[in-house]
């Protein structure tokens, strides 16, 4: 099912958040990217030829999450005040996690999770000559707080 | 682990693909987004507020595949010359698959990569009123050829 | 003439409204695009070989609304927060409409030409292997609210 | 009629151009800003207070042709190899034109409506303090030449 | 020494403003374009091919005052509400000076940095088919004013 | 003396470079960051609060270099080919330097002088907390080679 004809009356808008006041938001997200064997050494010998995948995802989910609104169509703009990405190599794989924080009248989710799919992408990037199998996976929320609708927290 | 300070002669650059003449270069890429059962009741009732999240998933992959230079930040900018996404809905959850072509010195991985994940974002704000634990898994690239490394499939 | 010389005390500058208080600004504007007979039999029929002109309008609209800033040098980058773009074929061409509001210390004329502008440029893309002798007309500001100016009207 | 359900089998993606050769392309465009008196006599006199529309005018055109595939949602990216933009006030208003070349496998009709039209739209932002009833209007190809479907000139 | 090892527990991160009241800022900068002779008489004559280098350079760098968090990978992004570049063909070069101004929980010091140093790169640009050897010096923070940290004046 | 109203006949625009062949081309620039002395004990003891400034420089100057084109607004878009940027801590401040690498019909300049001027302007950012007095200075081409200008090399 490719399609969805029902959708007559919700076609795409922005949601009009103009009379909403600001207030501060904050949102956690992670998301991993599985190793097969190959692109595991080349990070744990140090030897990838293109450099470390990790400072580079690092940076690069900072800087992602400031092209959110380019990305996410019908996103609002949102002046992120506040940046954070940790990187990190897991028995699992890498492990991207972020934290976005905002004081805008809309939250900063969509900010958090571009800022750990741009990481995985670039951790992509920098191994993808030691293998093509990896796979990015568990992309999710971890939390937020702020706005009407309340906290969130992700289950276990 | 988060850090790897044995990095020392492979800091990150571009490769150099200056001397490589362009050939023909495709390459296909998944995505999963898993639904809970309130995001899959607002996609098949078509009663979401924000409108169709498959067609703007749709779109947003497209124009996505053309930003990838500007989130990988080692990655060459490439002249996407062909570009195709589907998005269906399927029992498992929102499949996102992207197939990116060009006549390049490098090969357009990342472009699919992106297309697939960037479709997948616009899927999980389009949902996000509905559900927030929805997870973007499974992103992995499906084939590529051209190249001197020749052609790739992924394991089923 | 295409020279203006005696701009000799007002060379270009952003107009500066730091000390103006944010409020509730609103924006609506308009745009056709004419359709010789081959561009519409390609909308009517559903053959257009490219894909549904209308949506993809839609959408690159308000994605056009958030680049404003980009393409008007001397604009004031704006966040929006709320914006609409409707599009409809009707009996003289396809019509183009937009609404963007924002709080900001200055208005949003210019993110409201802009998404009608640049929806109808993708409706000109979407169509143009029918027809290359569409034209873009009648952009126009329908009406303004906010701001010390105060509100605007267009005439009938 | 706002909606085309029958655009079942022709879902929007990009056009497929990696099998053309790259071959040197040209379009020209125009667009036209219709003054009210206010807006004239803020060009004429110089004493429009934000500078001199006319350059910016044109400056903005010429980099607003490299952002085409940016706003033009499944428009190829394209290396523009030349550009130039006129500029001039006419009895009529001000006149946008533009001419853009390149050598690619696919054309540059979209960097040139796209070229003049953000050339119009700085017009407008330049000359907003003095009016709001300009309009865009007449934008349109004036000649395309190279590529398959052969040279295309607009009828006086 | 190109490697600093120690910035073991100082991971590169986005400086959290979410909890400081916006406040009027501003913050000016200068920089300059040394001109070999060629350079000089291209200007001085009005003979250089590609045009008036100063008035693209005014444009280019308030148009980049605005791109400053698409470059500065750990900048915030910041509203400007009030820019101004002045270019100047002095004795010594052209200088470039720029103020900035926003309402914001940070300043605009990297924001004026980036509006001269982006000015002057667009004089290279304009002059270098003239001379190769111009060089680019004396790019400096003149002042700022606003938030915790107080005023800062250059010294001459 | 800020206007050059003897600019008629060289308005500016983009140079036409259609009909040149691709071919190799290549250039390194280099820039400097001036250190005073609580900026570089910030570097030297690891302690600069917002994490390695030698790190983020050399990336985002990498990342810099593909947005030429949106900075310097009469540049041609250019497909870079291979990148490097080196960051160094040197006697006199911090040196930047980078190689620029491309198979255009024009050459890559301004690619190399804004990956320096980028990274350079990064490393204000990062070390701005511990002094605003840095100063950015010796930005210049150091060699270029390819096209039919011919090779050039900066004097000592």
């Amino acid at each position: 099912m490719s399609e969805l004809t029902h959708f007559r009356d919700g076609q795409p808008h922005m949601v009009d958040v103009t009379d909403k006041a600001p207030s501060t938001r904050e949102a956690t997200a992670e998301a991993w990217v599985r190793l097969p064997p190959e692109a595991r050494a080349a990070l744990e010998t140090g030897t990838n030829p293109k450099g470390d995948p990790l400072v580079v995802a690092r940076l690069a989910g900072l800087a992602g999450s400031k092209r959110t609104a380019d990305l996410v169509l019908l996103c609002h703009p949102i002046p992120v005040t506040g940046a954070e990405v940790q990187v990190s190599l897991e028995p699992e794989g890498v492990r991207l996690w972020a934290r976005v924080r905002t004081a805008a009248p809309t939250g900063v989710e969509m900010e958090a999770l571009t800022a750990v799919t741009v990481a995985a992408l670039n951790v992509y990037d920098m191994l993808k000559a030691a293998s093509k199998a990896m796979e990015i996976t568990g992309v999710r929320l971890l939390s937020k707080s702020g706005g009407k609708s309340g906290p969130y927290r992700a289950q276990e």
